[in-house]
């Protein structure tokens, strides 16, 4: 077989960016925001009333916290980490990351980026294992974790109010510990309903600790990937660090992409019923993958995560055989994320995690990656 | 009078932004870019083809020379410097940064923010006093220099081809010294054609420094101001270094306004017939301006340039007066930029320079504020 299948990246499709043609394609009435600001002029670099109010219902803090970014929430996730350098309270020479794996490799580039060191923790299907971040947040130069708590990155896992409320009244030896929130599929359940999770910030106020979370989402994947919304959230002297940055940094974010989002989407429950949309398409994809991995990986020893909601599927291959298995799908022409990204330095230690993204193909181009795949699964198992 | 008039910002007016209301609000026939790119979805990190073409016409440079971001051209400004820092090639504790004065008050906080040390050199019709500047690039410790090379910020001057050959021709102790080359005004006179500015890159190239120099420029005064697109440019190691940090910190900047201003703005012969619409807005307010401080100033010994383009006029008072001007406008409800605003550290020694902004204000308060402005010199200068 002679094919040209991209599998590696957690893409939308085709049919899930046309959801919001009508977004894009609105002319707008007015260019006059609720608190009266002209959108097309200068002014203002926190974001417009009515979509930190979105962003407030679909993270459950108050409006206040919120700041809202520009199209990329990598981008100031990269930004905060490279603050908290700046003003002197992270020394990046020996700054140490709680870093749960499987996890998202951009995290780990970043870090990677400003030379802090990386220590891994196991993921379990209730958020990362919490003895091992208890255990290293006790050491004064461990200064944050990365968590993904909805639909973790690749497993598809929700954090557990056990989870939560643990990370929250943990003792951190370092004055700024910060949890890193990448709450970036809140509303993205393909199968059943938008899943529980226990607020962090509010978990973290019971403990004296709401400088602690700092929370993330985006619309990449609600609206469009190349031009959504990104927000983040926190409170007390972090968001305070935060504003005097963003005020040296920027003139403020795109506040006629933010008008246009707001007057589209309006509030929480109407995104959440737009998210419909994107289960309706995404299910049968997701099925698709289910059905063919539990039908072909018997026998082989792999393993994969069956997650409600997110962008991915995660395998387990038998002890070293990932590379081996992305090797011959390569060789295919079905290109999967390369084996180890999924943890820090590309360090897989056993060689099992695999990361499949099924989101961006066709039905044809899917069903065809997944012939490849469980192939490859069985000849290199065997 | 008991007036609210700000004039502090260089803001376009109501009348200027509404100029790109088709381009906002015409519906895009498709998404797809020259390249095949569908710009709702991710990819892409350094921009469309179709934009840095336009970019590239107007710093007259090659289209893959050119990154293009966001909407701030500010935040890619503030993103290269922690750049130079991150890599190691700077050292915020000990580095020094040329700043030709009066200058741009938002370059200088950016210095403040990580630390970099400022060094004063005077203005002159013609650019930075050159003597001053390359005396002060034979300290090691000196890493770079701010620079508007069109229209300055706030006296209006455009550097000579002599000022920039000696730019690119000077010797710098630094082994990474930068220019950056904020042309922010490079289409904005309202008055005669475009001015001529000599290819600092090219120039630089001639002596082997094409490392030197970091170009910037914007539409933010050409579309509008709260979501223009803004560009960087430059080459050899300074473009791959920057290259890098973009591949670590976003996924990429928003394509579809990039797709809208590339359709609506097609190359630069357009871009610039359309500033003329803008220059016809703005060519009586700075009249008004020049007729009233022309009349007024006799006999105070206030100066202020006359600027072909660009958003300010730069006033000197007898010295001591400025704080006192600033003063006396504010009781009377008339906002100017804080005295000392355009100097670094806020410190202008003579205490005379005010930038006085007009392009916000109606007719009619401009003229109050030039009434009240006049005065205020009047009074002080007794």
């Amino acid at each position: 077989m002679s094919l040209k299948i991209d599998a590696t990246r957690g893409k939308p499709n085709a049919e899930q960016v046309a959801l919001c043609n009508e977004m894009l394609n609105t002319p707008l009435e007015n260019y006059i925001a609720e608190d009266g600001t002209d959108v097309r002029n200068y002014g203002g670099n926190d974001g417009l009333p009515e979509m930190k109010r979105i962003f407030a219902e679909l993270l459950d803090v108050n409006a206040n916290e919120v700041i809202v970014g520009g199209n990329s929430s990598l981008n100031i996730m990269f930004d905060f980490i490279a603050n908290m350098i700046y003003c002197g309270h992270w020394n990046p020479s020996r700054a140490k990351f709680i870093c749960p794996a499987p996890g998202y490799d951009r995290h780990f580039s970043v870090c990677e980026y400003f030379g802090i060191k990386m220590l891994t923790v196991p993921m379990t299907p209730t958020g990362p294992d919490m003895n091992a971040v208890e255990e290293l947040a006790r050491d004064p130069e461990v200064v944050g974790i990365w968590c993904v708590p909805v639909f973790s990155n690749p497993q598809g896992y929700v954090y557990s109010d056990e989870t939560v409320r643990r990370l929250a009244a943990m003792p951190a030896a370092h004055p700024h510990f910060k949890i890193m929130w990448d709450n970036a599929y809140p509303v993205h359940n393909f199968i059943g309903e938008r899943p529980a999770l226990l607020n962090i910030l509010q978990e973290c106020r019971k403990h004296d600790y709401e400088d602690r979370p700092v929370m993330f989402t985006s619309f990449s994947k609600i609206s469009v990937a190349g031009a959504g919304i990104v927000c983040l959230a926190a409170a007390g002297e972090t968001l305070a660090t935060i504003r005097k940055r963003i005020s040296m940094q920027t003139i403020g974010p795109d506040k006629i992409n933010q008008l246009r989002h707001a007057r589209f989407f309006k509030n929480a429950d109407s995104v959440i019923a737009h998210m419909k949309k994107h289960a309706e398409i995404l299910r049968p994809k997701f099925e698709c993958v289910f059905e063919s991995f539990e039908k072909n990986f018997a026998g082989t020893g792999a393993t994969f995560s069956k997650p409600n909601g997110g962008y991915f599927v995660s395998v387990e291959t038998p002890p070293g055989c990932a590379k081996r298995v992305r090797e011959l799908c390569k060789n295919a022409g079905v290109l999967i994320t390369k084996a180890g990204a999924t943890f820090p330095y590309s360090n897989d230690p056993t060689d099992t995690n695999l990361r499949f993204a099924p989101t961006f193909l066709s039905m044809d181009e899917l069903k065809q990656a997944l012939e490849v795949f469980c192939q490859a699964i069985k000849t290199a198992a065997t």
